[in-house]
């Protein structure tokens, strides 16, 4: 009697990022079975429609009994709901993990909820777009995009080896930092720059906005993402976030005395690192790529 | 032997935007030929490589001489002394226009050395990319793109009409408006975002910038442009832009105040309005070139 077991994958939260977590692992993960958990049955619908899961339901407790991996995929202020939903019902070899863009908060509820030797141990895997829903999803989203897993003290070393291991199968290239250190790293690279993104669309006028080119809509892509999905993000990392605002301001403001006193060698200076500290991470990708 | 003129127009300065015109015309405007200014004879050889020019000459009064239209399209610090070499020698017939970013400060310029009534009209055509060099020049680099002509009280109509005329036969659509609203709107639309995307990759810390993603990417494009040309831009430009920089500063620490109050609703009223204004931007253009 004793056949492989075919391994159990649930994801909950069934938009852009759950279908591809689906999706992918279909790809990637040979014997599995996907069960995604939804709020609404016309998601659950989408996803299976697009095969990014193979079996829905909208009862929690219900989708991670017997689940391997657990994936929470749905917007942040849904965790703490589907945490004590899953308590006492996941079995003793599950591992738990995310997808949420900030985890110093996140890794602490589910701690707290589930336990502080396990089952969960945080990920943000850097993927995604100004796309919502399954529909989107795609078995390579996850392809060669950082993702960061955070353990805390208390996780058992074998949490994070798997869940390392399964960013991995996806094709993520995996950093390993605690839940604070990650925030005040996406803070810098995320949130202000969409901060500033939102920052730029509203400071323009009737007049200036007419001659908006390519350079505009590039710098302001990512203000064209969920609002909801970002008010969380954003107060999830409140404390972050407000620490790269004033060293972003502290800045601005030295750039704005250059260009007050005319300074052209300090204003080029400023500008030309810029520039090579971007070209230089832009190098690296590619030839992370190739 | 009164038989067709040849229309003669003559480019002074043969990179990305000099090239492109020099393309756009031969594409677009039928019976004409094409003369570059260069500085170095290694540029001009490149412009006539790729069918930019048809003649070339490293003695701007040459080159202008009995031109029809005469495009400065050089950085900003050379207009002075090519205006200077041109004065004189225009024909009574010739329209002098430019592509510089900024327009008070040329305007002035370009006025206070070839005259008031004519024969300068400033132009902005809002198109050029981080690639810079003739062999990147484009036939179709103006198509669709903005292009805001600038004249004075000065400025003959007929003088306007005809810088009007040739941008849209290059493909532009062209808006008037003074040379100073020119500038403040273009602090805001452009000259802004650029600083700020020079600003967040200058907040990175050897931490944050390998979680760079795709976002990130998009939001510092125009960070890799030449640090130099954008140091002529702002500081032509320092009254706009310091405004803009304070305007945006204002709104930042408005922003600021709502995560640090934790106030919800009112950062996601923030982010949505800019979002809803940025796809009515986009949807606007899209329905313009379609």
């Amino acid at each position: 009697m004793a056949k492989q077991r075919r391994e159990k994958v649930t994801v909950v939260g069934v938009g852009l990022l759950g279908g591809s977590v689906g999706l992918a692992v279909k790809a990637n993960r040979g014997n599995v079975h996907v069960v995604g958990v939804g709020r609404r049955q016309v998601s659950l619908d989408k996803a299976l429609a697009v095969g990014a899961i193979d079996e829905a339901t909208l009862d929690t407790a219900e989708g991670v009994a017997g689940a391997d991996v657990v994936v929470l995929a749905t917007p942040l202020g849904a965790y703490e709901k589907h945490l004590e939903a899953m308590k006492g019902v996941l079995g003793k070899g599950a591992v738990v993990t995310d997808v949420g863009s900030t985890k110093d908060l996140v890794v602490r509820l589910a701690e707290g909820i589930l336990g502080r030797g396990g089952p969960f141990v945080g990920s943000h895997p850097m993927a995604g777009g100004e796309r919502t829903g399954p529909q989107y999803a795609r078995a390579d989203l996850f392809v060669n995009a950082a993702c960061i897993v955070t353990p805390t003290r208390n996780t058992p070393a074998r949490l994070t080896r798997r869940a390392v291991r399964f960013w991995k199968d996806l094709g993520a290239i995996t950093t390993q930092m605690t839940p604070a250190r990650h925030d005040g790293a996406v803070a810098r690279v995320s949130h202000l720059p969409h901060v500033l993104a939102a920052m730029i669309v509203m400071g323009q006028t009737s007049g200036s906005i007419d001659l908006a080119g390519n350079g505009f809509l590039d710098s302001t892509r990512i203000a064209s993402a969920s609002a909801g999905m970002w008010r969380e993000i954003i107060l999830t990392n409140r404390k972050a976030v407000l620490k790269a605002i004033d060293d972003a301001d502290e800045q601005l403001m030295n750039l704005r005395d250059l260009i007050e006193l005319g300074d052209g060698p300090g204003i080029e200076r400023f500008l030309e690192t810029a520039r090579r500290r971007r070209d230089k991470l832009l190098a690296k990708r590619i030839s992370r790529q190739t």
